[in-house]
């Protein structure tokens, strides 16, 4: 328990809730949707508030959807979030606008930070716990899932693709979130990357990798539940966990 | 039409139907565990039998279930299945044991080999005929999935694994089958890594990528519903998927 004692800094929660989701029901956005009669924003906001260890949340929303969340986080009462931002056009735009906001409220250079996409709503504890416990040995950490699957890299070779690499498969994984880092890190990172005009990542530990190489970022264990919420075809897989979970709770 | 005229060739799929399946359930091997009411390898045969452009078919079993899968064979009345053979330990002694087989029958050296996994049961008729027409043009090709997770690569740093790199996410795909190749290019890989007692791929594609560098193999488009069963948590996703074929051929 020593380890526990040590992250006596702030542990901040952001909820990515702002992507507008075209391939979803353009009318009722994604995180909106309920899953096992719950909105999808909300099983992400209470994974946070259910891990003692976390003592802050952020949701970062897009404005069609600011007053639907402040609605469902005023009713839900929730403790730990203390802001509700507007976030960008892209996902790395929202991370930017939260990092902003964390350094305006003078969050310290040390506290860690765990960003989360609010689809994935069934993330387990104990990979909230990982990412929290990693943050002591590394500056960056990532939930992933090992992929159960080949893959293959690929490049471009006239009208097709064709295959550059097969890597090995113990050594490839399928990024999940939260992805979590120590502040001064993910600002470092961000601050360099803005630096960059072709700088278009759909995933902040990609921002670490590629502008601080020398930052190792560490593999947390994530699990096949925590499925991200893409699709309708997503729905009745997403239903089958809701239904498992609450089953587990009774 | 001129290119399916090109393919006077033989065009041979090889059905593994070898694996043991140790994350199923050991009494009731996955590859005859039945969806839509009918045994997975027979879904998958039937994929072969159904696409005019497959000349022949090789059943590739382990001894255990040799029995069961001749009777089924028996029973349905394959046309095209000219072969049931033993298979070996690992997959890659199933897939040598089969193009033994088919030298042995004097199978000639542009024949078009797909080799595909038993327990693949819904391949869509638009990815065989993609291989088949990829290997007018290349000696390899794979179907395969773009991913829609980002994918992480990593590496051993102590007892714990560290993101190495992460690739575009347009170039990672999940290799899924049939691989195809041209008869002679695949045995000739398999000739080259039959001498490297480091040789343990979990896939032919690899075979010709990591021996015949110098052969491009090429994508060919795969389906979500090109599902890989490999535990029974993958059962209710089989099942719905064979409802819906059944659904749309009705």
């Amino acid at each position: 328990m020593s380890q526990r004692e040590q992250s006596a800094v702030p542990v901040v929660a952001v909820v990515l809730a702002a992507g507008f989701g075209t391939r979803f029901d353009p009318n009722n956005p994604k995180q909106l949707v309920s899953v096992g009669g719950k909105p999808i924003v909300c099983w992400s906001i209470e994974a946070f508030e259910a891990n003692p260890r976390v003592t802050d949340t952020v949701v970062v929303v897009n404005p069609q959807v600011r007053h639907a969340v402040e609605r469902l986080v005023d009713q839900a009462g929730y403790p730990k979030v203390r802001m509700i931002l507007n976030g960008g056009a892209e996902r790395v735009d929202s991370t930017a606008a939260a990092l902003d906001a964390l350094a305006a409220a003078g969050i310290p250079g040390d506290a860690k930070i765990l960003i989360h996409d609010a689809v994935r709503p069934f993330v387990a504890q104990s990979s909230i716990d990982g990412c929290v416990d990693a943050l002591d040995r590394f500056t960056a950490a990532t939930v992933a899932f090992a992929s159960t699957d080949t893959v293959l890299l690929t490049r471009d070779l006239g009208d097709v693709k064709v295959v550059q690499s097969v890597p090995d498969r113990p050594q490839t994984f399928r990024a999940q979130t939260p992805q979590a880092f120590r502040f001064s890190t993910i600002r470092r990172a961000y601050a360099l990357a803005a630096h960059d005009p072709d700088f278009h990542p759909t995933d902040d530990t990609r921002v670490v990798v590629d502008y601080l190489p020398d930052e190792p970022v560490a593999i947390v264990a994530g699990s096949e539940t925590n499925l991200k919420v893409t699709t309708l075809a997503d729905m009745p897989t997403a239903e089958r966990i809701a239904a498992d979970i609450l089953t587990q709770r009774r």
